[in-house]
This record gives structure tokens, C-alpha cells and sequence, in this order.
């Protein structure tokens, strides 16, 4: 007998038809002999509503601990709309709030972050053959508040759950079947991954596959808790985000992702002297504008240097503002900054033990002419910088490269 | 420096300009010396489309805890929306939820009734100099789960606050000014009540004067707790709810309360032995069937009897059934049933040390040719029932009668 945690996104619940869906899919796995623990969000817009209640009612600097206690409401009426709708079902099942589990967190209302937790009352209630079901995306506080635990936070206390309660796979229901090599929208021979290592789902996510958040994937890594990405409006299986060792034939290249979300900098005749990237990167750090590329080319006259790096899109005029205001002390001579930029990067774990991958990966593009503006690499991914007009012929063409193609 | 509870009922909370407008009615209090608790309802209509869900899902006999876990969270919304609307006048303030405060109850779900709190976060709260807006209606069980009080259970929370805290008064904000001496839709020249006993607010309040619900009421009189029940839509003082002996002034009569719910029963040709009673009230009170008011007539040939009495008017057909598959045990000759009844009551703790109160009621209506149909009178009350088409004039007649008119 398997222990299962289910999570059921806001789209998944979004009615009460929605609702009693997943009731049926809950009771599916309970009599397959499963113990089930669910964790559910609220119904699909009842979050946004509330949070512009929240800031319409309480100003830009509202009280981050009240708008915890009105937001969490809306995981409050699905739990228990859910526990109503397996009884019907003639099952034993009762609603968990954060509190009650209890998902203990810190007190950084908004964006708390889970602490150890023992969750003793659900696992009474697991011991009693009944199915917990737990009020996502919230906890208690260590003075006895309702925290929320911010972005991404459903997936996350659906994870820590699974953890807690030492279960043996996290099943997270959403509204696409899996992870897939690349954007299937884009390139229609993108296959659904079956299994792929949390390194790589780690990279795939932070990187626009936003079919998990990040943090959820982080926790689940160090807490070696299975993942599954599935969809609650088809049958089939989904993708396992699993540890490398439960992957027999791994692929070289796992996934390839692609971000909109960049913009180019580049600071055109900059005196080439020491201490000048500092200079540079301060100023945008101490304005919490995050820099990922970073490419300085020698210069034709040995004094001055081009330095080209990205920001955050929606940081692209910020960026720019505080350039310029230091441009006498930083000393170059012409800024230029544009937003028509995509990142595209191939993700995989076999790059460690596989050279040649970014070789591929220039050449495929250079014999489509597409240039490349910036490059990146880390143990598992090669990203490249080039014109977003080019996203899709790109993304097509190493999809292929790669032998990813659906056959 | 008092220390007031103020209740605010959903009509009052209703969206967020009714928000910021009752907190600035908090702010005036606060400002002007006073401590203040407050008891929010959930916004107007949110109640119904919860319960209207827990129905739709859980079918007729949904389980009562999980109502509880769905309903509470709609008081959980405003007074977490009140709590920043305070913030934003620069007041402390913080939200306090029932298990939070603790309002500890019993676990009977859907209509637990609040047991000793000792409120400890909350007085806590208070001393910090802070306004704790509390969640009504709802309370926590012993075994930690969330109740609601059921019916008219926000009054009945915030009588119950303002016990625990030994408050010097428990405002009741609602849509009307006060406690009328009669209904003023009818009666023109009614007037608003400046003080009421609580025995004579609880016949008020039974009787359909729906400013406050009777549970709260008894809560209060058994907690000497001084209520006050005025309008958030104006600023004037409404009417005070106390001990007798905080009333100089007595009147014989302070109001007089009518019910539209009834419907009246007779059946004729009853034989007239001893246990008839019981066997004709027996059946009726097995099927949860009020019966009120009960007059027996003396039959002219001394074997048989009419008995007359009142029973609620949705219960009529009921009763009807009962009672005619009864028959031919009760051995009645006939039964006559109408719902075309009106109650009236005149309401005085006055009434105690005057004689003829009742004397002046039915003379007043004689001399208007109003038949009464049957009487029944307490300690504070005399009720009597006619014919519905006779309500208006009853009520004016009686309301000149003894001197309630607004000069």
C-alpha cells in the first residue's frame, strides 16, 4: 500500500463540478489500495479577487499578516468542499486548515517558508483510513497565525506534506499531461518526458516550463520526495521528476526551454580597468536588478571594452535610468538596450559526462544564420542569447539536433 | 475609559466602501478614549452562496464540521479586510479568528453554543492598545476544529466577547436605529425605544422584532451585559438594552410586538373526558410541532368540547395530517384550520405591579369591533390572536391606547 500525496491546482477546482471530478479521481486511487492525502488550491480567481480586496482596502504597504489571513480563505472552502464531495462518495475524509495539520512556517507572512513539521494530526487521520485533505499554499506561524507561503507556495506545501509525511510519491495535478522536451505549442514533435532528474526540472522551470514552481522542485530534491506532473483532465500517466539514480537510459540532452522574459544591455566604449565590472553590477544589485549574462569583448583599441549583459525585461528601464545617471563614472560612451531577445537553453544531466554539446548546438544554429548575442553555461545547461524572431525556427531546429523529435 | 464591543452585521460590511466606512465609525469610538473589540459578520450574501455549495456538494445530510470549515471563512475575509482598514486610519489593529481568540464551544457543528473564554489574545490584544476585530459567528471545538453558533450566532459571538472581556457595552450595528415600541412600517407614529429591559427585548425579539436574535439576548441577561442596538447607516444613538434597574422610568407597556407565523387550529366536538389533552398534544409534539396558544370551550350539551389552538403557520398542513389520521382516537367531530391569524402582543415589565392592562386591551379592541380569538398571557406579556385583516388597526389602536405615540 502506497502512500500518495494528490495536489489539485485553482483550474482543477474551479467548480463544483471540477470539484466532484476530482473527488471521483481521489476515490480512483483510494480503492486501488493507495492511501491518499490531497492538498488543494483555491477555486481558479478567488485568490486574485481577495488580493485586490486586500490592496484596494489596505494601501501599498498593507500588513502582510492580514492579507494571510483573508487570502488563505479561499484554500479554506475548497478543502472543505472537497472533503464534502468524498464523503458523498462514501469515503471517510475531513478537511486539514495550515493550522491544523499543522504545517508549522516561519513568520515571513506573504512568503513563509515551511519549517520542519511533524503534521501529527493528519497522520492520525491517515491512520484511521480516512483521507486528509489539506488547504494548500498555507501554514501557522510559530505565534499562531495563518501564514501563506507565497508564489508557487500550493506546490510547495503539497511537497512538504509529502515529506512530512514520508509518502511515496507527490502527485501534482495540473492542466497539461507532463513536462514535455520543449514547448509544444511551438514545436508540435515535443514528446512528454517520462522521467526527468529535479536538476533538470529545476533548470526547465526556472526557466519558463511553468508547470512547477521552482521551490517545490528544491524541496523535493532535498527532501528525495517522487514527483509527478499530470493533468486532472486526462487518464494517462504523467512525468516522473525523480532522482538520477532512478533513471536507467538518460538522455544527453533532456529538455530545451526558452525565456522571453530578458533584455540586452550593452555599454559601448568602456574604459577597460579594473574594478569597472563592479562599477557596473553594483549600482543594479543594490536596485534588485538581477543580471544573468554577462559578455565583455576586447575592444579593437586595447583601451576600451563593450560589455554586453541581461536583465529581467520588465527591469529593462530601471536598468537603463541608473546606467545612465552613473554614466560619467562608469565612462562609456554609448548605452544600448533592447527587449526583442530570447534565451533558449538545453538542459541535460548527460552534458556532464558528454562534451561536444555546445558544439552542436552552435553549429545547428549557424547553419540557420542565426547569431548568437550572449552565452551561458552551467554543469547541466548551455543557454544561448540570440533574436527573439528567431524563438521558434531555434527551438525547432535543436529539438531536432538533439533527437528529441516525437517519432 | 470603556471598553465597548462594536458588532458589525453583513449589510454592514457589505462591500469595501461599507468597510472603510465602519472603520471609520471604530476610529471615532477609539479616538474618543474608549477601547474597542470588534465582531464582524461575513459581506452580505457570502453566507448563502457557501451554504448554497456545502448543499450542492455534500447533499442533505452533509457532514456539519465540514460546513463549518467552508462557512467561517467568509467572517475570516472581513475582518481581515477591517483589520487593514484600521491600519489605514493609522490605528493598531489585527484580526483575530474564533479559534484565534479563543471563542472555545462545544462541538455541536452548525450551532455550537460558546462555552467559558477566557479570550486571552484577545485581552492581550486590547492591552497593547491594539483593536482586535474579531470573526463572528464561529468558535473553535475541543478538539480544535471550527464551529459556527448557527442561527443569529454573530449577536450571540459578540454578547459572548463582550462577556468574556467584561466589556461596559456591546454595540450591535445593524440597518435599523433601534427597538421601535411597534413596527414602524406600520405604525407611523412608533417610536424608537431609548431603554428596554432584557426579559421584555427577549418577547420583543421572539415575537419578530428581528433587530436582535433571542439566543444573544439570553446570553446578555445572563451576563449582565448592558447591549445597544443602533444603525451604521446614521449617527445617533439607538436603543439601550439592560437590567430593570437601570431604568428610572418605567413604562407599563414599552411595546407591542406582532406575529404573522401563526395559524390557528379548533376542533370541534372533541369528547370532554380527562387525558384528551394529552392525547390530542402527544402526537403534535412527537413531530416537533409548537403548539402556543390553547383555549378550550365549554361544550353546550356537557359531553363534548371545542378545543382552539395556535400552531406555527409553515406546520399547519402537518398538524392537519396528524390529526385527521388521529381522529377517530381524539374522536373530534370536525376540525377547522386557518393561517389567516395574527398575533399581538403588548410587552412591560410593568405589567408586574399594574393591574388592568389586560382589561384596557380588550376593551380597546371591542369598541373597534375586533373579535379576539384566544389569549394567552406571561409575567410581561399579553398576546392575544384575530383575524388578520385587523392587524394595522389593532396595532394603532393599541399603540394610542396606552400611550406610545410619538407626541
Amino acid at each position: 500500500m502506497a502512500l500518495v500525496v494528490q495536489k489539485f491546482g485553482g483550474t482543477s477546482v474551479a467548480d463544483l463540478d471540477r470539484i466532484r471530478a476530482v473527488a471521483d479521481r481521489v476515490a480512483r486511487a483510494r480503492r486501488n489500495g493507495d492511501q491518499v492525502a490531497v492538498n488543494v488550491s483555491a477555486m481558479a480567481g478567488t485568490t486574485n479577487q481577495l488580493v485586490e480586496w486586500v490592496q484596494a482596502i489596505g494601501g501599498v504597504h498593507y500588513d502582510r499578516a492580514e492579507y494571510d489571513a483573508v487570502v488563505s480563505s479561499g484554500e479554506q472552502v475548497t478543502a472543505g468542499l472537497l472533503a464534502l464531495a468524498l464523503q458523498a462518495q462514501g469515503l471517510s475524509a475531513r478537511s486539514f486548515l495550515g493550522w491544523q495539520a499543522p504545517l508549522s512556517t516561519d513568520d515571513a507572512h506573504g512568503k513563509a517558508r515551511v519549517e520542519a513539521s511533524d503534521v501529527a494530526s493528519l497522520r492520525k487521520s491517515l491512520d484511521q483510513g480516512q483521507i486528509p485533505v489539506l488547504a494548500g499554499f498555507q501554514g501557522v506561524s510559530p505565534d499562531g497565525r495563518i501564514t501563506t507561503l507565497g508564489r508557487g507556495g500550493s506546490d510547495t506545501s503539497a511537497v512538504a506534506l509529502a515529506a512530512a509525511l514520508g509518502a511515496d510519491r507527490c502527485d501534482i495535478f495540473t492542466d497539461v499531461e507532463g513536462v514535455y522536451t520543449t514547448d509544444p505549442r511551438i514545436v508540435q514533435k515535443a514528446r512528454k518526458i517520462e522521467r526527468i532528474t529535479y536538476e533538470e526540472m529545476l533548470e526547465m522551470a526556472s526557466l519558463g516550463a511553468r508547470v512547477l514552481e521552482t521551490r517545490s522542485v528544491a524541496l523535493a530534491m532535498r527532501h528525495a520526495v517522487r514527483l509527478q506532473v499530470l493533468s486532472s483532465f486526462t487518464d494517462v500517466p504523467g512525468t516522473l521528476v525523480v532522482d538520477e539514480d532512478e533513471i536507467l537510459e538518460q538522455q544527453v540532452v533532456s529538455g530545451i526551454a526558452y525565456s522571453r522574459d530578458e533584455a540586452k544591455v550593452t555599454l559601448i566604449g568602456v574604459s577597460d580597468q579594473p574594478g569597472i565590472a563592479a562599477s557596473i553590477f553594483g549600482p543594479l544589485a543594490d536596485a534588485n536588478i538581477n543580471v544573468d549574462m554577462i559578455v565583455q569583448s576586447v575592444s579593437a583599441d586595447g583601451n576600451t571594452t563593450d560589455v554586453t549583459f541581461t536583465v529581467g525585461r520588465a527591469d529593462l528601464e530601471r536598468a537603463r535610468t541608473i546606467l545612465e545617471s552613473n554614466q560619467s563614472d562608469l565612462g562609456f560612451r554609448r548605452m544600448d538596450g533592447r527587449g526583442d531577445v530570447v534565451k533558449i537553453s538545453v538542459i541535460g544531466v548527460g552534458m556532464r559526462s558528454h562534451a561536444g554539446i555546445a558544439h552542436v548546438m552552435f553549429k545547428a544554429l549557424a547553419d540557420r544564420d542565426i547569431n548568437i548575442q550572449a552565452i551561458s553555461t552551467s554543469e547541466i545547461k548551455i543557454s544561448i542569447l540570440i533574436d527573439e524572431v528567431y524563438t521558434e525556427l531555434a527551438l525547432r531546429t535543436l529539438h531536432t539536433t538533439y533527437g528529441l523529435d516525437e517519432t
